[in-house]
């Protein structure tokens, strides 16, 4: 099989497991237990969050640790607008549903939100962003890549734009941190959602920076974990290796961004060479060093990548999380793409561990694929496909 | 060590880990993805939700998957209270803090938090639930099994008493469950929350028993996962070790209960016969099988607990959340506890894995303990402590 779908999961790294094995076998202690059982598993979350902490240059009580990066964004949102009975919420309309679908509720709650447009490329515009932001804004919420197009933000500009007028900003970063360079301080985000399986590390665990001088209210109520912040007994073998994760993305990073700008590059390149009446989406420049996007005209996007998991090819028509409600994807349509641009799409997200081989079969595979779909296509007349 | 805080967390079963470890190695994919490798996740999910089910008798559609406990009882009681701007909660005193702390926030958001009393066993009366239950009670929330001194609530009369009023019923079962035998549909319930960690599963990972017609309101929101009642890629490895869990509990479940009451009998017959001016507490024959909580009078619980560590046995004074905020445990206080009752009072909770010998050794070394402790306490004098 050919893993193609980083951007849903990865592969945890094996020095990431071995680092939770003994969690999961002889220091099962609950952290807050005081003998040495508790003791162990205290001093191993301790660690864990320093690790978390360092990949993105934050200081170790400025993490917050969820059960991922769903959680993470719902309590940024509410840990925030809990408490104000109205007020704005200022967001973008290419988010994940995790982001979304907690703004609806605060929209029947009585807030306001306002999406920010995005161009054909994915980005959010700085002067709608600097229009539409008021008094009333308790949040604005930007997430930094986007998780089906690889787009990036200009997180930096909107955390001074929001800054510049007090407001709180929140960046939902879970593909992008451990893919590119993240330093909160530079960026001046005050609050960035992690997410540890999206870096090779265990699910079910994620992260919430929360800079020091930014007062949220809890979601989860109870023994006072995390500072009382997100109660419950923590998980502590997946915190483990969740910090190992980030340890290995800070140290490997450069590598790991030129290896998968390698991939994508060739990728990329083979693709458009070899396959006629392709686009490839998201922005030229500014976007995630993993992910490819392509619109293949005429082709089913469902399809394909049905046909490439036959062929032994993991891959993506967007999101996964949307994937079985079968909607069209929001992220597209924001983009202004047609419907038969949509419908024609795929995601492919690199990880560490493919390599330059496994894209050369995957270009092959796909040229077929294409080639065999566009044949008994509907709009086979249309378009005119020709062979390359 | 000898590892007797089986209340606070388990050691995870050897073949509880063996079913999460293709869940942590090749078998990464995202359950929502709709390729093989998420295919294969979302199977491994519904095998663990039948096994979650089956534990309690309830219908696989009946149960949500969560992040533990303390979310479990979040999720049920804001659950049901969302979208009422005020009504009545009944509670008991003696909740843990998952319970507890979600209650005072519910009153601090404007509704009537009614906690009922217990007797010196532990025991809540019945007759306080039917003189305070009223049209105004949206939920009733009384725990199963107390976690600090091991008493069982009369769960399916409480149920009885709730629904003749129409009104929903909730119990934090997490001590309980995998420890007696449990069927919903016999005892009544409409809500129960399960952890993992307590039954040898992982930890990070529990589940809301909701009854086929109660509707609740999710507290996590994004991409739809659970029905929409609990959004987040989903803890895959930690779900499939859940679900062993659960599967081995009900199949091992009558030698287990045997095993942890044959342990406790001999711990509370030589504590009782070797050490003098020690009571034993929680009720005397509706209690968990695997609790003995006892209060050895001139003695600071505390300092027990480091000398036991110290001599290499694991043991608590109470509930494990609380240890770190040094507050006085709540259970005792309302069940009539002096503060000397309280201070000098002793946890031991025992497990699957623990052995007769264990126990005997336990004795030998709380005995030099106890009386090491009394010879230098304040109380000496006032309860002239004798040899036996």
């Amino acid at each position: 099989m050919i893993y193609l779908d980083n951007a849903a999961s990865t592969q945890i790294h094996n020095d990431v497991l071995d680092s939770m094995l003994p969690y999961l076998k002889e220091q099962y202690g609950n952290p807050s237990s005081i003998h040495r059982y508790g003791r162990l598993s205290r001093k191993a979350i301790e660690k864990a969050r320093k690790q978390i902490a360092s990949l993105i240059n934050a200081d170790p009580s400025e993490i917050l640790i969820t059960s991922g990066g769903t959680e993470s964004n719902n309590t940024a949102l509410r840990g925030i607008t809990t408490g104000h009975s109205s007020g704005q919420i200022i967001t973008s309309s290419i988010e994940h549903d995790a982001i979304l679908e907690p703004c609806k509720k605060l929209s029947q709650d009585g807030f306001d939100v306002f999406y920010l447009p995005v161009d054909k490329f994915g980005m959010v515009n700085l002067s709608d962003l600097k229009n539409n932001i008021s008094e009333k804004t308790l949040i604005v919420s930007i997430m930094f890549g986007n998780n089906e197009v690889g787009t990036i933000q200009p997180i930096s500009e909107i955390a001074k734009i929001c800054h510049e007028r007090g407001i709180i900003f929140h960046t939902d970063a879970v593909q992008v941190v451990g893919k590119i360079p993240i330093d909160v301080h530079e960026l001046g985000v005050d609050l960035l959602s992690i997410s540890s399986h999206k870096l090779y590390g265990p699910k079910g665990i994620g992260a919430l920076y929360i800079k020091k001088d930014i007062s949220i209210n809890p979601m989860i109520l109870g023994g006072g974990q995390e500072h009382g912040l997100r109660s419950g007994t923590e998980n502590v073998a997946n915190i483990v290796g969740f910090g190992k994760a980030c340890d290995l993305a800070k140290i490997n990073l450069s590598e790991n961004i030129s290896h998968m700008k390698k991939l994508r590059d060739t990728l990329v390149q083979n693709v458009v060479d070899q396959i006629p009446q392709v686009t490839v989406n998201g922005h030229p420049e500014s976007h995630l060093p993993n992910n490819a996007h392509f619109t293949f005209l005429g082709v089913n996007g469902e399809d394909l990548i049905i046909k490439l998991d036959e062929y032994g090819i993991a891959a993506s028509t967007g999101s996964a999380c949307s994937v079985h409600t079968q909607k069209a994807s929001h992220v597209l349509q924001a983009m202004g793409f047609s419907h038969e641009q949509i419908t024609g799409s795929l995601r492919l997200t690199m990880g560490i561990f493919n390599d330059q081989k496994e894209i050369e079969q995957t270009v092959d595979i796909l040229k077929n694929i294409v080639e065999e779909l566009r044949s008994v296509s509907p709009f086979k007349e249309k378009y005119s496909f020709s062979k390359n």
